[in-house]
Parts: C-alpha cells; structure tokens; sequence
C-alpha cells in the first residue's frame, strides 16, 4: 500500500515558517556573517521558532551530537516524522541553504529529491541520505519519492514555497504544524496564497507539550 | 485584587479572525444583502471560523435560543471566558456591526466600553448590557473598563485593529485563540502589524477537543 503524502514544519503563532530573508540568504550559515546584525536577527528568530526540537534525544542522536537529550511527547513524535519518512521532497532554496550548512551525514537519511531547473548527478552523502536533481516538474519529483519510499510516507520537507505548491496543487493528504509560542511579524507565511476555496481541513489530532502544539490536519478537497 | 487584561477570539489556521471585509460592512447583516455573492461568502468563511460555537448549551443559553445544546470542553471553555470577563472593551467597528446584528438582550451582560471618536450617552440594554462610549483613548477606555470589573478580568473583545493596539501598547497580560479548521487566505489577521521585537509570549495551556483547539497564553516584555 502506497503511504500518505505530508508536511510537517514549525510555525510561528502568526503564521510564519522562516524569518525575513537576508541579503545572500544562501550563505546565511557561513561563519564570516555571524556578526552581521541581519544575519543574527535571522538565526535569533529561526532558534526560537526550532527551540522545542534542539534538545531533544532524537534530534541529537541524529545529528551525531552525542547521547542524552529529553524525552517525551516532542521526542516521540520528532522521531516518528523521521520514521515514517521513506523519502523527501525539497525545493532548491533549501537545498542551496542546507548544502551549506547540514553535516556530511545529513539528516534524512533516505532519498531526497530537489525539485530545480539544471540537471546535476545525484549526491550520495555518508549515512543513507542521496540528494537527486528533478527538472521536470513537481509532480514528477513526487513520483519519483513515492516510487522511492516504498510502503513509507513521502515528506515534502520545504521550504515554504514549494509546500504551498503542494498543497494547492491538491498532492498533499495530510500536514502537521509545530506552533511554537513566539512571534515574528515579517518572514515566509506557510500559508501565503494558499487556495483556501479549494481546501478543507480535518482535525486529525492536537497534542500540546510544555513548549509546543503539535497540530495535524487531513487535507479534503472542497 | 484586580483582574487580568485578556482577549479571546477564534482564528483560522492561517491567522486571520474576519473575512475580507465587504463594501457597506456595517449592514453585513441586513436581510435585503443576504443574497449578494460577497456578503456571502463573507458569511460562509465567519460561520465556519466560528462553527465550533453555535451548537453549544452556554451559547444557546446566552443568546436564547432555546435548550439543549452541546456540553463538554468547548462549552466549558466558552462559559468560562464569559464568567470572568467583568468588563469589556470594544472599537468602534466591531461595536457598528454589532448594533445591527446583537439580539435586543446584547450578549455581554456587563459594562461595554467602545473606543471611538464621537460623544454618546451611554447605551443600556436590557439583559445587563450597558455601552459605554470612551472619546479620550484605549488607555482611558482600559481604566474604565478596569473599574468596572472591580475583581473580573477585562476583555478586548475586538475587533481585529483593536486587539492589535492594545496587545502593542503592552496592555493586554493573557490572550486564549481558538484555532479553527480552516483557511481563509485573505482578511483580517490577527497579528498584522505585531510589534514582534517587543513581545514573548509564554505557553500556558493548549487543550483540543474534536474540532477546534484552545491555546492560552501570557505576555511578557521582551
């Protein structure tokens, strides 16, 4: 039986899933610019939007950050998105962003594909992770992950844009948000220009921690 | 002791607490404009952004409509935020729409206080409602209201553009949004023009029932 096609990011309680982009965004992680006030303004707010997910077992365990770390509602379902992800969609923004700045084993750990427009050969990165290069198009990039992930779910990671390409192109079944308890006023809304006459959501499930609440919908067309 | 500042409103997912509005807003209500396409479509999108009210015993009660109705966590829930809410305080549009559209016995049942820019003599209802019009200032409007509640706590009860005012004056000390199943994709959201830089908010509880899912929290200088 083919697996569901999902989302799952953090969003700000106002509706944001990335910071205001700066100047050279791809770069953003290079340690020369750690001190460029627009730059740190940008990680302040990305650390706060993430903060529920940095100390977590899971997240250290697969970032190869050594043992320890909490357990609980956040780790259980951390490691539930990763377990049920038998391969990943991603938009080349990201990727450009993350090339920079994921270690050399990257963190999915399954077959990635990059929805971009120039042809590049895979990219095979120590612990299971192989980015592929799709030029022809987003449905086809789904395709070709749900080939891939088998029995298992297809994520499509991010970024914003290419979430909401998904979704209003009717190729996602279901998503979770993380709503973390802060504020940004400016940066990348997840849901700008979504198609709402075409989309009703279902109530799936609502569990809160005591950072974070984790909200998952189905999504039905209308 | 006094009681706390709050608001309490229903958002949809992508953060908006109205529809766009319609030409002739005020008379949104008016039974000779049911059939023109934008009043209903604004009428469809507020129903369902506030669908999780309707069939409750408190609301029923409140405004009624007769008995019965549904019990449990969202009757809870919305008959506790009426209960402790002393006093409210309301803008002018929020107040305009609502004279139009309120049942004779207006559904606050406690002093009113509605920040605008004319004089008017007081407005009492029967029921327990009594309006109050404010010309010299939210802050001046917030003392008033403060006053009236006497233990209570005092509710911005909206619109939109109020709320906003009021939560970056730094006045409002705890806020409850029940986030609906929805997207609207256009209107009026709640945190449009936030002062981000100056406030953190801090998770005090986050509770789901079937259809909606209730999250408070307090505000904190930053």
């Amino acid at each position: 039986m083919a697996g569901k096609v999902f989302f799952s990011v953090s969003m700000s309680l106002d509706g944001f899933v990335a910071p205001e982009s700066v100047p050279g965004q791809d770069e953003l992680f290079a340690p020369e610019r750690q001190d460029e006030p627009a730059v740190r303004r940008w990680l302040a707010q990305w650390t706060e939007l993430q903060q529920w997910v940095f100390p977590l077992r899971f997240f250290r365990e697969n970032l190869k950050l050594g043992v320890g770390g909490e357990e609980g509602l956040d780790n259980d379902l951390a490691r539930h998105t990763f377990e049920r992800t038998g391969a990943s969609v991603m938009g080349r923004r990201m990727f450009d962003l993350g090339e920079r700045s994921w270690p050399e084993e990257a963190p999915f750990r399954t077959p990635v594909f990059v929805v971009t427009h120039g042809s590049r050969e895979p990219w095979e990165r120590p612990g299971g992770t192989t980015f592929h290069f799709v030029d022809d198009g987003v449905e086809h990039a789904l395709d070709r992950a749900r080939e891939a992930a088998g029995d298992r779910d297809v994520r499509i990671a991010g970024g914003g844009a290419t979430i909401l390409e998904y979704l209003n192109a009717g190729l996602v079944d279901e998503f979770s948000i993380t709503l973390s308890p802060v504020l940004f006023g400016t940066g990348t809304r997840l849901f700008e220009g979504v198609d709402a006459s075409r989309i009703a959501l279902e109530p799936v499930r609502s569990r809160a921690s005591a950072r974070v609440t984790h909200l998952t919908y189905a999504v039905r067309p209308r």
